[in-house]
């Protein structure tokens, strides 16, 4: 008998005919004789539907008041799913954030968990209840405010039960049926991996794989937590996620394999390039132009510096950063142009970036030349290239990104015999 | 500078619309120098949804987890109104029902206030914010559990709040002007009273008058709160109701009037009418037969017992009870017939219930006979009588109510000169 922790997405409780599938879940594993622990989103577009009414009645909402207002949509989705729990002859709970003791930052709309006193949770777990608890929220000792997480927040809320009840496993319900070698609707070959580390999956999730949040397996991988990502429709082996001395659970052997020098091929479209023209090539130039950028709230990826011509003695220097960042970017840059004395800037939101991710990388050569054979071979052009210890990313067109993502997954034989793309779905 | 409670129904901040308007006139309060105390309700149709949803997904909703759903209705929009009001440049700050410690009993679904302890509300004032509370809803101490308390639960979270926090009003919002010497939908001359006492007020509420909770009145009676019924729709003043040793606040003078001996006309078709037939004239059988009645679960109002035939020693027991009990006391009673030994029973739901209330009626004689000749000389049949020291209710044909109360109305010289319809509305 085991203590099991389960997250279920918006999708997965979208209305009352979802929760009674994820409720006979739970039942089924409660009737197998676990301790479970559920952590909830709200239902379906309900957040967002929420955040409609807030703009309708507010401009700048009030950030207390917003949380106020978003927490209930948890309460919604957690007191239904207890219900129907229960009307299945099974004992259920429902705990708000602050109820189930997720004592968290005041900063409001992105709080962070500080602390987890679970116990009330505890006590319904030995009186033999099943314990819901609202996902994506908590509450400040200081303030005695409700608050909550910010995206992701429900997985965060997960792992972090997982780690304070100890809990064996944390599953993570979404549409998918784990994380894939590749997104399978980029990639139809594209594979489900029965298990990844959790420094392969941080470097997946910062580059584009959409079915874990960072922070969720940052959180799990600092506690000790194994998350087990698998899909609310079937009751296959999902992906599990290991950190450093974790093992997947036992009778599930047959998913063993060696580990693989690489584990996947991340696609991103959600960046965009922009390149500052005729940069004095002297010390200090680039510091200034990244402490402008930093200032305007814009999250940097990727940097490249041009070779300086010596004629000129002016140079280019590109970056990436989130599409959602430009604007503001540009607008700092502009504001300094004469004084840090460049030409131009270039926008470029028409770009695709492609990782591919693999411990192996470590211990194995050559990972990066099959990289770059594949994509001229196939005529696709790099226009940045950095790396990690465990990952290669590459800058192309975002056109080539779908293209340059098949031939690279062929290239480091990837590539599964199924047609995956019956486990596509939204990623969350 | 007074301290003032309002309470806004779910009509009242039914869409974004109305929660702005509901703000601006909370923030001309603010304005005018005053501390300004809210309790909401949920938004228009919330309350119904949720309670759908929950028959979609248990057909018996566990009680704990039906409050904890039903509670979010509030949280929704107090936290709207509250942004609302904070984007017009003013502080407000929103409460739960446990935040603003409404301890209640555990009886979740019908909870009863036990005590407030409003800390948290005092500090928000202090601090110069407007405070809004999500009403009908507390939490109980023992189970630590959140509870809502029942019909019109909003209209007692405010008087609640008012007593506790000794405020100077309880200003009732709904979207009718006040309370009327009879239904304006059913007696068009009907005028606004501008006061009306506690205890009318009571019996009004008792017999079919639906602008106040009976819950709510009593509370205030009992802890000397005064309640100002009046509309979200208009600034015009509504109606005071004063308790033992209350006045209207200076300014409102010109309100003031005689008492009159009839203070209004209350109708109700919500009731049926069970008759007994044939039950054996012996002493104790009344007692089972009502016995048997309240075991079912049924609220008896009127009774009246024919006097006995003596030819056969027995009699026929009437009594009315809401239509709602009526299945449940016909079942109770036909399982008793043989053991107490009456012949028969007629159920019917076609009548209506008049009632005539003044507090006048304790110093004046003859009220009685203006009822009784109004009626007789309009045709209307009397079914059935019953009194109190400041009622009288007669039941008749619910087909003639209408025409009833309109003939007694102006019998007792109430009828205005103005056609009230136009204040019409659903009464809450």
């Amino acid at each position: 008998m085991a203590l099991i922790v389960q997250k279920y997405g918006g999708s997965s409780v979208a209305d009352a005919e979802s929760i009674k599938r994820v409720a006979k879940r739970i039942v089924d594993a409660r009737r197998a004789g676990h301790d479970v622990v559920v952590a909830v989103s709200a239902m379906g577009d309900t957040t967002d539907e929420l955040l409609e009414l807030a703009a309708e009645v507010a401009p700048i909402p009030a950030p207390r008041e917003l949380d106020m207002l978003l927490s209930s949509g948890e309460r919604i989705s957690m007191a239904l799913l207890a219900m129907a729990i229960h009307s299945m002859g099974f004992e259920a709970r429902s705990f708000t954030g602050s109820q189930a003791g997720m004592i968290t930052t005041a900063d409001h709309g992105s709080a962070r968990i500080v602390d987890v006193t679970p116990i009330r949770l505890r006590e319904a777990l030995d009186e033999g209840a099943v314990v819901i608890v609202a996902g994506f929220q908590g509450f400040n000792r200081d303030t005695r405010d409700i608050t909550t997480l910010g995206r992701g927040g429900s997985d965060t809320t997960a792992v972090a039960l997982a780690a304070a009840l100890d809990a064996d496993v944390c599953e993570i319900y979404s549409d998918v049926d784990g994380i894939f070698t590749a997104d399978p609707r980029v990639v139809p070959k594209a594979r489900k991996l029965p298990v990844v580390s959790a420094e392969e999956m941080l470097e997946l999730a910062a580059n584009g794989a959409k079915v874990l949040y960072i922070r969720a397996v940052e959180y799990a991988r600092r506690h000790g937590v194994l998350i087990h990502a698998r899909s609310t429709f079937s009751s296959s082996t999902g992906t599990y996620v290991l950190g450093a001395g974790m093992s997947i659970p036992d009778g599930e052997e047959g998913e063993k394999m060696e580990e693989p020098i690489v584990a996947g091929v991340a696609t991103d479209l959600s960046q965009a390039k922009i390149t500052v023209i005729g940069v004095p090539d002297v010390p200090g130039k680039a510091a200034e132009i990244f402490k402008v950028v930093a200032r305007s709230g814009a999250n940097v990826d990727m940097i490249v510096q041009n070779v300086s011509a010596a004629a000129t003695g002016r140079t280019d220097i590109s970056f990436t950063l989130p599409k959602s960042d430009s604007a503001a970017a540009l607008k700092a840059l502009d504001a300094v142009r004469s004084e840090i004395g460049f030409d131009s800037l270039v926008h470029d939101d028409q770009i695709g970036k492609l990782s591919v991710v693999g411990a192996g990388m470590r211990t194995h050569s050559g990972v990066s030349a099959t990289l770059f054979e594949a994509l001229s071979v196939s005529g696709v052009n790099i226009e940045m290239i950095s790396t990690s210890e465990i990952r290669i990313s590459v800058v192309v067109r975002g056109d080539d990104l779908a293209e340059a993502a098949r031939v690279v997954h062929t290239a480091y034989g990837l590539d599964g015999d199924v047609d995956a793309t019956v486990y596509a779905g939204s990623g969350r």
